[in-house]
């Protein structure tokens, strides 16, 4: 999680000169956000997120994901709105890094949603795949199938270290999935990093969708499959298929899936709980000095894979 | 700095069943204070700052901490105001760590305070020696004469790996501290870490005092010693007495120094500096791998300490 870097006051009232947003009363650097360092800034004209993007996030990509968040939040969904300078320019350099202002959305992310939480997420989900088919960039997913073999290679040869087996399960997940991947399935923009953590609830309604630095276009089903992983899971690692049942409820209540994307559920679920245990894996197999937080533990997704791999037919998730 | 623990949406709600400070609305880690684990908190009856209190602060000072804040605050200090729960305690466990909500304070910290700012903080500090003149508790500096001894037995063989000479300069000036350490200055409740993190500002004026972690009972004039320390040194290491100038004035401007206090200051300055470069060298050396900040360099106060040395009386600090 976020490696901090720290924006002094002065240097916040030289970047506030270019915009008109008022003048800051209060300014804290936040533990949030999986690549970047974010800072909660109030002002006289009320509460934004000053987002500094290391390096993680390609500069070049920027624009995708902040145009993307505004094309979302003018067609009524909950996103942070990148707010403009008096140019017009919505990124800025601060420290030597590319970042932006954003909106602050009030709300409160979950440890442990419960089904009415993830009928509403899975409806929202929905709602931002049906609002992306009129956006016009586009951005492959640099951590689809065929992001998978250089991570593979990379942590091959230490993954047993972390658990006997996984470099096994790895390897042979890794080449069924390659092997059957579906590759016609109904696309578009995808969040594709829709935890817990990145949905904000006011009681059980979502307030905010948040940290767009994943999107790109994809099966729209394979989003799906990332917050079945996600919300889905127990602690105990149990799948709990009534909240699966609620999430898919709520996402068919505004988008249906056709027959080749039930069917593909079940793959769909192994291949992002395969890539979350790779970057995971990765990660733990090469902590940065700097983060704020340790890597979390590759071992949650490992598990959910091969509950994935046992599962013999889309009906097993609420399908 | 920071441990950062992680509390959930589900731990918050628990506590907040015991308090009348409304729902909240917003709640995100800080990564703030040296200490602790910290909070902001947005509730529908206002703003909140949750601290955990992770090892180094020690639970049986806590009611000091508290009562001391709730003291000031009486006075008219801007410090943070413990929120009582509906029991009418200031304290509860979260996690399984103590833990305080504390009422927001806005207002920001500077990283390059100019004169004027150090003339209000410097003012702010003597109201707050004042305003403690009446609060009944006591703690011993830990971090005063009789705390050094055990930081450079724990420090000095490696010192020089930081910097050469460095083992000598603490040795050295240790033993001469020791020796001409002033046992009878006027004494009261002091701060004793009022670096600018800690003062926050609206425009000019000091609009919040924050961080008490370290108050305890010593020679009110060492806290000004620490304030010249962090507040009058450029980051070239040249000492600007214009702004130690400043920070004195504002202080007589409410509280008034005696000739033993003037005489005393640059020995007070030595060891204040001293303290410093102790403990970051010792946290330096023995890094905490949980934490959210690398340590801070301890040559800073090295460079601070070699000055002071220096200094043959106290008209060099502008007195």
């Amino acid at each position: 999680m976020a490696v901090y870097t720290e924006v002094s006051f002065e240097a916040l009232e030289a970047l506030l000169e270019h915009y008109d947003i008022g003048v800051p009363t209060s300014f804290k650097g936040i533990a949030e956000g999986v690549e970047n360092s974010n800072y909660l800034l109030h002002t006289t004209k009320g509460n934004f997120i000053l987002t500094l993007y290391e390096k993680r996030v390609a500069a070049a990509d920027l624009p995708f994901f902040l145009s993307l968040m505004r094309h979302l939040a003018a067609q009524g969904l909950p996103c942070p709105l990148p707010v403009t300078n008096k140019a017009g320019a919505a990124t800025a350099s601060v420290n030597g890094r590319p970042a932006a202002i954003l909106t602050f959305l009030e709300g409160l992310s979950l440890r442990r949603p419960q089904p009415v939480h993830c009928e509403a997420a899975g409806e929202a989900l929905a709602r931002l795949h049906i609002a992306g088919q009129s956006f016009t960039m586009s951005r492959p997913n640099a951590l689809g199938p065929s992001g998978w073999q250089a991570l593979v290679e990379a942590t091959r040869k230490q993954a047993d270290r972390v658990q006997e087996g996984l470099a096994q399960l790895i390897i042979r997940s890794h080449d069924e999935l390659r092997a059957r991947w579906p590759e016609t399935l109904p696309a578009g923009v995808i969040h594709a990093d829709l935890f817990p953590d990145n949905v904000l609830f006011v009681d059980s309604a979502v307030s905010g969708l948040i940290d767009f630095y994943f999107a790109c276009n994809d099966a729209l089903a394979y989003d799906l499959a990332v917050m079945l992983n996600s919300w889905c899971f127990e602690a105990d690692g149990a799948f709990n298929v009534t909240k699966s049942k609620a999430l898919l409820k709520g996402y068919r209540r505004r988008r249906e899936l056709d027959t080749a994307e039930v069917e593909a559920m079940p793959l769909l679920c192994a291949g992002a709980a395969l890539r979350f245990t790779l970057t995971r894996l990765y990660d733990w197999l090469n902590p940065d000095q700097g983060a704020l937080v340790r890597p979390k533990d590759p071992r949650e997704f490992a598990r959910a894979l091969r509950f994935h791999l046992s599962v013999r037919r889309a009906g097993e998730y609420g399908l």
